[in-house]
């Protein structure tokens, strides 16, 4: 238990019901309008899509995003804004990137399919037949002599009937981390999934895969859920092969930056509210909604914040991550600058979910930091938001808990039902998020980061 | 105060909180999965969109649908399927709809714009001066002397601050409804009206309005949003004319129906819980979340509860309603024969408010109504409805409570964010509705009509 959020959480609720409240809800009924009437979020995201597109870490677009950012929270006359370097990995996809099933019948049939990021290329065109597995655990018990030489396909799809998207994606999640491996240790030359998207269609999903010591690496890529669903019907009629090339290649760490803008605190400048997505992406798509949308959320959240004059306590400061796609190193090397520089973090909050409808903000923290959250849900029922409650912070602000224990970390929370639709896919582009969506998640995350700055 | 339902509603809640609630858990999470995973109402909604299309009352459009409305409900063996005879009005846009605008400079810029529903036609190409309103009171006041022999620009905004989108839709109808009579009460020749859309693009959206007795007749249409932008700027820089040809008509009323599905109760089969939509729609885009998504939430519902062998206490009744959009005949002729044949509504329940994320429902009732309602929001917690509370039951429902004064409307909440990118607009396509979403709905009506069933 956590003894200043519970004193802070019932500072809270009585001031709350007291004259506080009324001003509170003026100011935040202000915020949703500046969002909504005069926003800034839908353009400047339009921007970083269409002027710079697609950013993964190491490419020429992560340092032209970097500069855009640079430049755009420049233009909004914050208190300071400044680059912080970042040593990131450098991995591309190359030029060739194709695959064909070659069926029992001898026909072929061409893959919709992308490289898993991390992926070593085939030199040249590898071939090889297929054995499929329809769950990583079923791969894990196979023997070696029904694996080895071959190319494994593991057709796991998402659980559907899960309501919440993360959480069937959560189950998913490790054929990609590490089907590579798994497959790679009972001699598999190759490795494709399914892929972690949600709708049957031609979108091939990326993300990160990893390797391990002592296990060879072998080439790994994701196929689209409909040709998952056509290979898994075609393997039953007989002998497939799989033909593939890719082209992926490591470079050394490149040299890269976070971005960050702050508006200093007028009561105690030294206590810090960062709050922040990731300016990464994939290379595929223009990461609209991952993570596009969540560093427009927190720029936005700032930017409406001055330009209505609020004089925050602490301090608020912008972080526009790199590289939380694959290595989290701006994660991680803003959490181990924060504790260098002696600096006092008092909350953190990330939007990295997409641009979807506001639904609330969880808390990854103790019962009395959850206690804390609970206290706001009032406030943003107006608004249509409900779901304040235990849940994930993020995977850029997660690397603050090693250095300061007690700081409660916060998740903005979206409708999940779209994001799976697009997440690291090529369907992941501007058009696809919707502008009032995108509005109302920068409205949320300024109305959060207020209530937040007041109530700490 | 209504006792029958302040009764029940104490017997709900004691019921829930004891053996009750947790079977009834298990049967709704059933009702999800058998949505989520086997699903029909997607596929249905892409071949009601894209076999029939669009279909206006009157239309041979409309009259396909109802036939394949008819064998659809037919496949799923529910106790009785049939039509009920209705008389519709007959409209259409004919085959010409242009407009340009002659600016001050003589330039020639041409509209995005459709007829709205119910216009007359121009007669061959009209033109005349334009004359701009920013809101329909500024008309009502104008002197006529402003407004005779022109051609009125009514650019009144939908208010985007509205969080619920079906507010500011509320707060701008009647340029839509009453505009051609205000402006022909001042002498104009024509109107032309903002579209009743959110975003700023290049869809007319049309729909419905109306002439008075005793107020000349005039063409009405609505422009882009896009368009609308534009010409508020362009009138400000010098005098603009508009040229216009609408080839409206007006046919004889016509024949058509609405199709009616039925599963009979098992203890009392005389009571009935009527659930629908409206299958008739405007005739441009594909009516897909205005109603396509609505009806086919209602009849997946009933396939859902049949598939999962639910027998019903009381008659479970799905109705496709016919032209709701421009004269609410199918909702009117229904309550009507209703009334006739001394039947017993219990309840009714509409979706008529797009296919996206669920919410909740709203009551049309009295607070013991509105209190029975709130008794099931618990229950939906697991899937993230939240919102039930007082509020709009249906058009096509409505005039059950003329013959039935102490029924309870129910209307199905969805997220409204998007609605007004879609509604009456070439968007409202097959493609705009996401599977997810609408499958969520569904499970929620089918949940929704479940809980009513076991609680009244």
């Amino acid at each position: 238990m956590n003894v200043r959020f519970l004193t802070v959480s019932i500072i809270v609720c009585l001031s709350f019901f007291t004259h506080g409240q009324s001003t509170d809800s003026v100011f935040i009924r202000s915020v949703y309008d500046e969002a909504l009437s005069r926003g800034h979020a839908h353009e400047n995201l339009r921007s970083l899509c269409k002027d710079i597109g697609p950013r993964l870490s190491g490419s020429a677009e992560a340092e032209m995003a970097v500069e855009w950012s640079f430049q755009k929270m420049k233009t909004y006359g914050f208190d300071s804004v400044y680059l912080q370097k970042v040593m990131v990995p450098h991995w591309e996809r190359g030029t060739k990137e194709v695959g064909w099933i070659k069926t029992s019948d001898g026909n072929l049939h061409k893959l919709h399919l992308l490289a898993l990021g991390g992926s070593i290329g085939t030199n040249g065109l590898m071939s090889s037949e297929i054995v499929v597995f329809s769950h990583l655990d079923d791969l894990k018990k196979a023997p070696k002599s029904l694996v080895a030489g071959k190319i494994v396909f593991i057709n796991q799809a998402m659980n559907e009937t899960e309501i919440s998207t993360f959480k069937a994606y959560g189950g998913c999640y490790a054929i990609r981390g590490n089907g590579a491996v798994e497959a790679a240790k009972l001699g598999a030359k190759g490795v494709i999934i399914r892929s972690l998207g949600m709708p049957i269609d031609e979108h091939p999903h990326t993300g990160s895969m990893h390797y391990e010591e002592d296990v060879p690496k072998i080439p790994a890529a994701a196929i689209s859920t409909k040709d998952a669903e056509w290979l898994a019907v075609e393997v039953l009629k007989g002998k497939c092969s799989l033909l593939m090339e890719l082209d992926c290649r490591v470079f050394p760490d490149a040299p890269s930056n976070n971005v960050i803008a702050e508006i200093r605190g007028k009561e105690d400048a030294s206590q810090i509210i960062t709050f922040g997505g990731h300016l990464d992406s994939w290379d595929t798509g223009e990461g609209a909604h991952d993570d596009g949308a969540g560093v427009m959320h927190c720029l936005e959240a700032l930017r409406i914040l001055k330009t209505l004059g609020y004089q925050p306590k602490h301090t608020l400061r912008v972080v526009f991550f790199m590289n939380e796609e694959n290595g989290n190193k701006g994660g991680l090397t803003y959490a181990e600058a924060c504790k260098q520089k002696g600096e006092q973090h008092i909350a953190a909050v990330e939007s990295d979910r997409g641009g979807f409808s506001p639904r609330g903000f969880s808390c990854d923290g103790d019962s009395a930091q959850v206690a804390f959250l609970q206290e706001f849900k009032s406030m943003f029922e107006p608004y249509d938001l409900h779901d304040f409650d235990k849940g994930y912070g993020g995977v850029d602000i997660g690397p603050l808990k090693k250095h300061f224990p007690n700081i409660p970390l916060f998740g903005f929370v979206p409708d999940s039902q779209r994001y799976f639709d697009f997440h690291h896919a090529p369907s992941d582009v501007f058009e696809n998020v919707n502008k009032r969506e995108l509005e109302l998640g920068a409205a949320s995350m300024a109305a959060f980061v207020f209530l937040l700055d007041k109530s700490l």
